[in-house]
């Protein structure tokens, strides 16, 4: 056989950074689905077209083709998702009949896409996402729901502490008009790029876009406007610039950061600068910092879209975000922020006196199972130091061994504590059940 | 946008099914980490050479290639994989140094295969692997107790009844040999065609590979041979063929069909026509129907097998089973055989008096969820009737009501009951928490 060796961008967990992972899922699962969330997962091809409409990432999809493929082959069409939005949209047109809206869903599914791989960046990448979509209309509140749902899951999760940035679309779009700028879209992708090219970069794209130097003051000053609270209205107000669309954005915004300080309090903050995908994003749009580890890029983004899912006559609104747990859990592995106690799901390890009385012990961990006891039988009945040794290195806390009396002793191996147990009634304490994450 | 229609061999789930597919996983990997099976997940894709090891699989597999890929694209040789056994290994020797052996894992995730679709047959689905995987050696009761944990998650599904069938390959090929043939493989590979091509074609094939009639006719009638019990021993020793091998083989097969019947009684019976993928397996193989439902074909298959991973030095024995889920679904779904009490995980739905009453119905909905009740608030201040037909078209069965004076009341939508409930005592019947599977 060939060399293995890893595949750059296309990453693999050990059982125990698995464990943390499936805790991770587990977390973000229980909390959607309190909120009503229903679950869906996409098929993880989409014909081209489909993936081409958002127009920029083109680069970056993986076709398919068949190994034996005649010319003419049927799924020569076909690209993996880069995303679990373009696959979400595709399906609530398929089946707008048979759903009900507003309809909520959250989807956790794998996503590919044929980038250079780094810190931060993967080949093949978990996503958790929620979205609220409605049929024609989607009321304003789910702006400020979809955000606070995220929040409680990412505050159950034992990670870093995060700050969700907020803005809302239409407080630069209806800026920029009261300024008089009529273009809005290449002022704001120019303003976008403040951190890459600097003030004097945006100036300089700004003026090519027909701002003279002061409003191109005016929209780098709105862009600086960050608060933790209802601040930042007055903030903007003091820059002079009036314009209906601009209202209604800072009385959304207002009306978020309101229910954050009341439901997830020092979450969030809103950061008049984050703009996220030029394209579709009408409303609130997200953005998500792990502190302390700013360098991988937002975890968690997302925002309103009014027109991401339509068949002509129907338009299907939405809200939702995206939560990036390879991106996550890349991070956490790579500085060894978090570990599982143990590397295996088992609680107790039943020993083995000698292969005869496999049969015992096979019943001993069954009655340990039928009671929720994650246990496994010894491969073999080697001396009982190496049997112990065994649990030892899987990280499994307890060691059982059937006594030739027919009687029971189970073993702490951590303290050396032994004493005699019976598998229809002993229990290990709670936190012994099932692997933690520490 | 251009017409949406679903492509075939790529199913997917409405919400409902969705839950059903949900508890399927859940349950079977309740049991997986109840028996000690540590969760993996591999990347979906392999180096091709990877892929073509096995050899009769080159026509299924998906290639990948970057949509605005160089001529000498890096990931050219990368391919989807078809199965888990696959980058199981590859995992197994990339990691062989972390690994503590023998080494239990599962593994559910997608697969994929270019064939043309049919029921029973798809191009993406979704498998559930377990294995036992040991270094250098790994003991035969291994082989003993990989099915019946299959058996106990099976039995756990709420599905048609199932019959795992067993052989041994030790059992044919010690056979064949104690009646002087030389080339067991082919012979093997011939009697497996008696279903497609019957006796008459089996013994034409059998005298290509240079049996004669007579012994055309004993390897026929070892194929017919199958038992619920140890009968078989006696039926196969009535054929009059001796050698080791078979010796070895019937005594391996007896002590599975006993185990069997003290754990997992009426699950298994003897089948000595199984004979499951020709090339790798060595001892015990695995196969399941779903009674009533043959021509979907297996829904779970495996066997043993000693030399699928080597590095050279070291070889990596194991024994695994593979549930395909998305076979077993995809008819119980086609059939209508199961469904969800509802389509959304909702328990609650809190009614809205009007807009301004949303920060209260959204406090009752926190209340209700920090208690582990499934919650969402109505979508807008309706009439109360419109509100419960939300909830009843999805199936929730509770729907709240704040009350002007501060009190709180909760209606059963399905018997009409409504009564006085604080958000901090109230509880719905267990079987209401969740959504059942039916």
């Amino acid at each position: 056989m060939a060399k293995i060796t890893p595949l750059s961008g296309f990453p693999e967990w050990l059982p125990g950074e698995r464990i943390v992972e499936q805790h991770v899922v587990d977390t973000v699962r229980s909390v959607f689905e309190l909120h009503g969330f229903a679950s869906i997962e996409t098929r993880s091809v989409e014909p081209l077209d489909q993936l081409l409409r958002k127009g920029e990432t083109d680069k970056e999809i993986y076709v398919l083709r068949r190994l034996q493929a005649e010319s003419d082959d049927s799924d020569s069409g076909l690209g993996l998702h880069f995303d679990l939005t373009v696959p979400f949209a595709r399906y609530v047109l398929e089946n707008a009949g048979k759903l009900d809206f507003p309809f909520r869903r959250y989807q956790i599914q794998k996503a590919w896409r044929g980038e250079r791989p780094q810190e931060g960046r993967y080949r093949e990448f978990l996503q958790a996402d929620i979205d609220i979509v409605g049929r024609d209309t989607l009321p304003f509140h789910y702006e400020v729901e979809a955000p606070l749902v995220i929040a409680e899951a990412l505050s159950r999760l034992p990670i870093p502490q995060v700050q969700i940035k907020l803005n809302n679309r239409k407080v630069p779009e209806g800026f920029y008009r009261g300024l008089g700028v009529e273009d809005t879209t290449t002022v704001l992708r120019a303003v976008d790029k403040l951190a890459k090219i600097g003030p004097a970069g945006v100036t300089k794209e700004l003026a090519a876009a027909g701002c003279d130097d002061k409003m191109a003051a005016q929209c780098l000053a709105l862009a600086e406007i960050s608060a933790s609270d209802g601040s930042f209205v007055d903030k903007v107000r003091a820059l002079g610039v009036s314009h209906p669309e601009l209202n209604e954005g800072l009385e959304e915004l207002l009306r978020v950061v309101d229910a954050a300080a009341e439901h997830a309090p020092g979450l969030f903050v809103v950061d008049l600068s984050v703009a996220r995908g030029l394209d579709y994003y009408t409303g609130t749009v997200y953005e998500t910092t792990l502190l302390g580890h700013e360098s991988i890029g937002s975890i968690c983004s997302g925002g309103r879209y009014d027109a991401l899912a339509s068949d002509g006559t129907t338009s299907y609104p939405g809200v939702g975000l995206s939560l990036g747990i390879t991106r996550l859990l890349g991070r956490i592995f790579g500085q060894g922020l978090l570990r599982a106690s143990r590397s295996v799901p088992t609680c107790v390890l039943v020993a083995l006196p000698d292969e005869d009385s496999r049969p015992t012990c096979t019943r001993v961990a069954a009655v340990l199972r039928s009671r929720g006891i994650p246990t496994e039988v010894a491969p073999e009945p080697a001396k009982y130091g190496k049997q112990i040794r065994f649990a030892e290195r899987r990280g499994i806390p307890f060691v059982w061994f059937p006594q030739a009396d027919g009687t029971h002793e189970v073993k702490d191996i951590r303290s050396g504590d032994q004493s005699p147990a019976q598998p229809e009634e002993w229990s290990p304490p709670a936190t012994d059940l099932h692997p933690q994450v520490e």
